[in-house]
């Protein structure tokens, strides 16, 4: 997937108590990355009150992730959480993440989210539904 | 003070995500080992039931913190946090922290803790209160 | 896979450090929890000196994770990481990573490693790799 | 202190991963934030290449470290770390650390840090000496 097929990036710089021994980020940080990326892919996507963001971002669950490294991002540099809804059902969505730094393609993931309230699966709320079909150009659902 | 001064030590292994690109632990990580070394502590010397303990975590505040940073410890060391009571107010208690390994002495640390629920301080709960003060052999409270 | 296909399981603690808002563990601290996992599975097994250790330690790079995640681990849980390795290429590793809380099979994980040092792939230390397949009882190379 | 004592201050975003079960930031994480905080500043007043700015990095080593907080920073505040020298000796530097969030002061903190390299004490270099003193608009040294 090129970098032009996300309409979203948010640029992040790597800090130093994210790097480890080896001199990179430490694996276990890109997950991190990610998060911010979801985070503020929804509110660019979501445009709504913050109140509202912070009831979704209390709702979402990961349950599965998948990362692919690339290359090795290392301690100040300036790189970009690229973020696409590839997905969208009733409870869940399915998200790919990209990280670049400059013309370097330094990871692939995926995670597959649930909306959830004590132990339950929710619907993920019908404005926030129509918002990212919007954004991602989706077709309409049936 | 020395070693044989804590009553209270908890053995860590330094994780390979708590160093950073100088080979050591990240100074922000050493806050965590101290937070581990209360919890332990204050399980030892609650000796009670799991839901009490959490209410009280629950209810704990750092207020102040003072790190002093002797020697650095590396991945894979083995350390051990040394914790102790210095001081029990009504609803605040003032905690000494060492970090060894072997003998070494790698950091001196203090906290001060007050008791809290939604903004308001409350009193530490006198069961408690009495078993610290037991286990530190503090002088009763008048 | 049952948890005892798995020869080799690493006792944690969740630390409060590690949860979030939602009141569980943040997703990225199980890659850190695998990672403690692997660290301590790999001593286990190489059961030789610290040095050669290390070594192997700065060589392993992550290419690939996948984590699932069947249910959340909280504050307190004490937790076993489960670690086997499924195949053993010239540089690379692959492992498979199971958590369990008692009887609950919190998540599972899979990684892929490579053995590189300064950019490129390096061969995993033949007494190592004897030693995993041993471990694993996994057939001999030809 | 008012927050007009500081010439540099730098924005940040909480995250998710820094909340913890209480529903704030985590407490070792504002070592993390005044630690991003000194690294922006040291950019902004060396002005220099970056790569005697990472080797400046990797020499300065935290000797002391006191916080204070005194309200929570929650998920998604914008925040700002204000940072500034107060004293800069041979080998040493006393920074002075500000965390606010709109009219809010959140957390005082100051960082003893010095410069070392494998473990001996080295001279902080002359040019990023003098550019601290002319930020800062401290008096010359005879």
């Amino acid at each position: 997937m090129a970098r032009s097929d996300f309409r979203f990036a948010h640029p992040l710089r790597v800090r130093w108590s994210e790097t480890d021994m080896q001199g990179v980020v430490f694996n276990g940080n890109y997950m991190n990355y990610c998060d911010v990326g979801i985070t503020e892919y929804l509110r660019e996507v979501h445009a709504g009150d913050v109140e509202q963001l912070r009831h979704v971002f209390e709702r979402m669950y990961v349950v599965k992730s998948t990362l692919e490294y690339h290359a090795p991002a290392r301690f100040d540099d300036e790189i970009e959480v690229c973020v696409r809804t590839a997905r969208l059902g009733g409870s869940s969505q399915r998200v790919l993440f990209e990280i670049h730094r400059g013309g370097a393609h330094l990871l692939s993931g995926e995670s597959v989210y649930v909306y959830a309230h004590e132990g339950r699966s929710e619907r993920i709320p019908d404005t926030l539904r129509a918002r990212i079909r919007a954004f991602e150009a989706m077709a309409p659902e049936e």
